[in-house]
């Protein structure tokens, strides 16, 4: 196996959507445009690649001080539920969220739950806990990488907590996001931030997908796919065994039942994107709130500019996956290739195409 | 109040969508491309109006000899449930549907469901029935019509339901569609199909939507508004007390529970069209299958063509219920546009704008 | 039609579980040992009778100024939602309660729920509202009535609203209580209070239930049957279609998840009581708090003793409803005996049977 | 660490509550009383225990020849969410189970989640899975064993899935019960069977429980407390982390939505046990079907005598949890002492209470 390649990689050198022009909605980001926006919310990635067979690895979502003692109000939303989150059930029947979120491989979800709990037992104040509720998502990179070896470790695990941090935040092929594949092409992490009003007050709300879903690539509503760019070679995987993981953070004071709202509208974002919500597509949405707030609890009816900011948010986060992804040839040689973005760019910009069937393939055809 | 102006008005001469060369995925539509191509399925609309205070209506959705004897498999999601939909938890808990399924006015809904009530107990082999679970949705016509004077009575429950008739299904400002508005613009009911292939096997889906949903209006992924088509006029309202019911039907073999996952991405295909999902908004999908089907039921994982279509097919009801409604003048003289096809068109072929901030207005700016 | 019996009818002269020496639990109740010990909360009844065929009628749970415009916390959970309980998808969603709980027959409901929403909609600062959610829960009472008359009109549900007062509850065959039946004998109203410690701080909670539920009764574990009591004359219906709803009442600072747990032990209660759960009964609790409270939320691992509280009250308000009931000569000539408070001490005093098989019967048996 | 106790411990010495005379319901069991009457259901513990500090273990619940190629119909219902079941969503979506069912100690779940998967990985047919969906629940043995040591490895979960056999099932003290308390007592594994008609045909459900929640346990509705029967010493804890975790076999032809229903009456039926729901109690029922059965699938209406077999099974199973186990002094020298069965029978037997208050304490006093 390679050294581990990073624990928290510099910002690739590729271009998000922003800086393409691709600008979803009128609300405002943060400044990082990241889920590390949200005050107090870090992120690490342990990437886990020993070419040419393995490409997977782990991100942890940590806000702030989360423990057993100091949990935080949280909401989870279900979409299609083929998929190993752990921690659902706790989550759902207290509201709360105990410990950081981490992303991973499908087959290797377990072993970093059970890692996660080994490092929150070491954490000052938990020498006494007895009961701990990781929560961990997974999503399957089966098709690049060999995802039966369960590649992710307790040490990878722990680096990807310990190297968790502010900043700008690594897209694309790192962490949970080296070996996935999304809407027909490579895909990985992403992020993006929204700027909301809520009652006249600001808040900040942060989001990062773990992207690995079937469908045909939306852009501004234009299909787009490998065949339309003029990208040669062989089609992408169906990505039957896909699922897409969407974390929501947020400093908006809302509780469990709130946050079980912004999580569904996350997943509802998908649609934008172009995703095909199939059958064997694990997609979830965990939102939590960095906080109780200083004020009162939000109104349901100050939400809308919070939900917008979430649709807005996930969409371009879906986006910035694609675009900081690159090409990767995996196990077995199966290759995904990256969304060229002057193509993108060329194809936004070109003659528009009369109304007519779009390329959306049929699942299965 | 104007007599009842028709329980199955005829077919508008507005153009579909698909008229306009708006053709949503690549799936075949039945050969009415409405709810009525599932063998078996009838639908009625009593229109209520009595100008200019009352634009309201129902509309009935009869899946064949549905009855307490003869319940259908259904499933239902919830994507917000800022609604009344009655006969939710039954449906839930027994996986069936008893009665045909009606949409009206909000206020309404309570009446509707007795009324309802009264006329499956006169049904041949309902005599000792001493239980029913009649399903009732509603949206809110308030700002187009006198939504506290619940004008829907039995008399229109009756008419709507012994009127129902397959064949083609009047859209637009019709049944409970008459003072509906969705994305900015004069909306209704919608109705569309697709004709998948399960297992080797082609099965038809239909929905129809009583579209009245905030957001802005997305075709082919561009935002198209009231002033972007340069309509004049005061703008819309926020809509924040709408929603969004959806009725799916198929003649697939589905059991209650794929019910539920087709009923999910119902909801979900929304989020395409625009849709806001504020929190004010009833965000509702009822699937049933008209029969439990000859052969064996459908397996999971043949389910993805049909999870497309339905994808597919709402966003284009959705358009329907746009491109069939007429601006309407109502209660207080509030007024809603109607989308002007014509200028729809030259919007989609006109010279493509540059990436750059679609048009969506912030909810309350 | 015999006229309006009474709308808060006198509490009756039968004694009580707790008159008879059956204490349940060692929590200490309220003053009334009701529903109306929590502050604001008031109860009317309407019955309505008309001999032999009709056994009928409405109770009303109403928690003080309860209106769209001032929301209380609510949750709900469905044991066995074959019943057609009006209101939950909005009151889970936004996890409120915006009209009292209204208790009625079961093909009545939809009725009851119009007559709800028109009494509200005069209801001073309701001048504007366009949008309500009433709360009306059923059982059925076709054993003993002529439910299918749907004999209860928007007179007697505005009685059992404007008669609702504090004060000690009339128990048994009263309001939406007096067509009902549950585990073999003559059923109806039942109340009962817990004053519970929550984290140092003394609250209240009353239930009040709707028992119309099959089963075996249990009474300190004992079953008590007809037969075993020496009741001639033919058996107890099977109770198929009946239900239980629960009302739960609160002055303790929760929030709407909390109040789901809250109502989640409510359904479990019936266990104790000798519910058989069966396939057609209708098992509810929906749960409210009637402030938000001036101090700090609950902790959720303060709850225990708000749980048991719960668990303990819903028991004993079973037997006070079973314990207050008359025997009743109903539709058809069909009969309800009354459970003899003095057989049952006996009973429950005299000899220990030996270990060995009890007396519940086998459903369908 | 002692060896391996055993993977299949013999049936103890002690007697079973059918043995004392306790006869819950009236409902025939299955030859053994055990889930193994289920043909095909076979169970395998491992015990891991290192006197004085480890009392843990796993116990495999193996429904014949489960796996991803040959799912089973299930339905999962949680009672109270305070627990770690993982499984949980796949499980519901799909209304499937792929693997055995996993009991375990609370924070080894994680790594005997992920041992399940690599030997799942091993079985023939299953070379190319690249998904599973490990389905274990836990209850928290932190009272009597040094839990934070995660003793339960890749070798106990191993032994425990391959000594799996039908035939009678060892209880009590043994595999994932070994460090288990519940109602006062010291408790552990318990099952039971029942064999109910549906429609004419007779069926088998089975149980079984690891016990470990709090309350006061009620035998024939009598409250028995370890004070009320002498036990000298000093109190059992309050098992505020216990949890009750509840697997149950059929072999009626049930799809998921009713074994989902046929799983909230396992969680309903621990009312009648005493316990006492509280706050951090896990309280989960997993049910399946073994297959999908030669016939047309159960109608609802002929589930009542399942229903009632699940709610008279879980009970004895609980007892039988209970009168099996033995007084065990663990990590840190704290004792659970055994329910004495002489003891239980003279005060079953004995001069009745006259009514009064119960037992029952209050949580927290």
């Amino acid at each position: 196996m390679e050294p581990l390649a990073h624990t928290q990689s510099a910002p690739g050198t590729r271009r998000r959507a922003r800086d393409l022009g691709i600008i979803i909605g009128r609300a405002g980001t943060g400044p990082l445009n990241a889920i590390t926006d949200v005050p107090g919310v870090r992120v690490g990635h342990t990437t886990v690649r020993r070419r040419p067979d393995v490409h997977s690895g782990v991100t942890a979502v940590v806000p702030g001080a989360v423990g057993p003692r100091t949990p935080l109000p949280a909401g989870v939303f279900t979409g299609n539920g083929y998929g190993k989150l752990i921690g659902t059930t706790q989550l759902t029947e207290l509201g709360t969220l105990e410990t950081p979120v981490l992303l991973t491989s499908t087959l290797s979800a377990f072993r970093v739950a059970d890692a996660l709990v080994g490092w929150m037992l070491e954490r000052p104040g938990c020498e006494k806990v007895q009961s701990l509720n990781p929560v961990v998502g997974e999503c399957n990179d089966g098709f690049l990488s060999d995802i039966r070896a369960r590649p992710v470790n307790d040490e990878h695990v722990r680096a990807a907590l310990e190297g968790a941090s502010g900043g700008p935040v690594a897209e694309g092929c790192v962490g949970a996001g080296t070996g996935m594949g999304a809407l027909g092409f490579k895909a990985g992490i992403g992020t993006a931030s929204r700027t909301p009003d809520l009652g006249g007050q600001r808040f900040t709300v942060g989001v990062l997908v773990q992207a690995n879903f079937g469908g045909t690539l939306r852009v501004f509503g234009r299909a787009v796919t490998p065949q339309s760019l003029g990208l040669s070679g062989e089609p992408a995987p169906a990505q039957e065994t896909g699922s897409c993981m969407i974390v929501v953070a947020t400093d908006a004071p809302l509780d469990a039942r709130q946050l079980t709202r912004v999580a569904r509208r996350a997943v509802f974002a998908l649609a934008r994107t172009g995703a095909a919500y199939s059958h064997g597509s694990g997609d979830y949405a965990i939102a939590f709130a960095t906080g109780p707030g200083a004020g009162a609890p939000a109104a349901d009816a100050d939400l809308g500019p919070l939900f917008e900011a979430v649709l807005d948010a996930v969409e371009e986060a879906v986006l910035n996956s694609l675009l900081a992804a690159v090409t990767t040839i995996g196990f077995g040689g199966r290759t995904l290739k990256a969304l060229p973005a002057d193509r993108l760019i060329d194809a936004l910009t070109g003659p528009a195409a009369p109304p007519g069937p779009d390329d959306r393939p049929l699942p299965g055809h």
